[in-house]
């Protein structure tokens, strides 16, 4: 297996949340989102993701043999979660693997693509705001986002966010709330979901899936 | 079944087309995005979603009897793919749903949640772009996620998206669709995405699923 990813990428670091729980081997690119104009913009990895975004699993199929390229940070978790059922992170019963997919998707769908680096670079380059737009950008899309995430977990959370066992949700959440950290968004008006955030940040596969602890860090 | 939606809103859009392609039957509750400063930001609805986003699907879950409130229109969708599998959207098999969801983020997580109408309005309002900037925008994020799409198009499609079965993808195209017409966006560039699209807009359920033919439909 190979996770060809960015360190910093909240979608990068969702896989390697993933793969780290699911104790899976793999070896990992990094692809350099600024270096030379964008290393995901090269033809090269365009070959892999023509929407020229981290991240991207390769690997061989254990029960086809096929080798597949795969793109989109949840339709890899879900096929993972699917052939790697170890430590499932999406429950099987639909309505509970709904709440789920809900607070997953709040996260992976209605933030972070919106708070993303190419669409900071866009408001700064083509919109030509000054730089001081990218913090007020973000710190607004994360009060949106974590204001509806903390009423959620009200219903939901017991040790993690849903319950007491490690699911998509988790994550999801994680990557953003070190991204909303990195922009010094205060967050202390959200208590569940930082009591979540320092239960999961102690285990040993969010460790290992941080971004400091990659070997593209600081690059 | 009551579904809350906005005629215009593409996730609302989506979950419309699922549950026509399943024949569902539901009562359809207009929650009117603009009026009155947004009905999605009303304490009544926020109840029933906090992300004050549509749609929301209240239910009772056929196998266990509970009344459930599902946000997300992707989790809603993947519930409904559980628990009313005449006509599947996700493929059972593991690689071929991945490339499924794929198709299906790159619309429902790169590109609708940028070009959204919350997004439009912050844009226009708190960073005081002039009102041209919208067109601009969603002009941009379009052809980014349409170009990727059409070549991912290339190894997928058959009549539709992937082969020729319906699937969650082509139920996350065609509001996008809809949308960058509705902005004029040029699609010549998009033969592929084109054809799909005639035939997806043929069948009775994306007829039936379209805003013009919603009882709020130009409110």
């Amino acid at each position: 297996m190979k996770l060809y990813g960015y360190w910093r990428s909240s979608a990068s670091y969702r896989v390697r949340i993933a793969l780290a729980l699911k104790e899976l081997e793999y070896e990992y690119c990094p692809v350099h989102l600024l270096k030379s104009g964008g290393e995901q913009k090269s033809s090269e990895y365009v070959r892999l993701n023509p929407a020229k975004l981290v991240p991207t699993l390769e690997l061989t199929d254990p029960n086809t043999g096929d080798r597949l390229v795969l793109n989109q940070s949840l339709a890899i978790i879900e096929y993972l979660d699917a052939r790697f059922p170890s430590h499932r992170l999406i429950p099987e019963d639909p309505a509970r693997a709904a709440v789920v997919r809900t607070l997953a998707l709040d996260m992976a769908a209605d933030l972070q693509p919106i708070a993303n680096l190419r669409v900071l670079q866009y408001l700064t380059g083509e919109l030509g705001q000054p730089d001081e737009t990218k913090v007020t950008w973000i710190t607004h899309w994360v009060e949106q986002a974590f204001t509806a995430f903390e009423a959620r977990l009200q219903h939901t959370a017991g040790s993690f966010c849903v319950g007491d066992t490690v699911s998509l949700a988790d994550v999801c959440l994680i990557p953003q709330v070190y991204n909303a950290k990195r922009f010094n968004v205060d967050l202390s008006a959200y208590p569940r979901l930082l009591t979540v955030t320092e239960a999961l940040e102690a285990l040993p596969a969010f460790i290992a899936a941080k971004p400091e602890n990659q070997i593209d860090a600081n690059s």
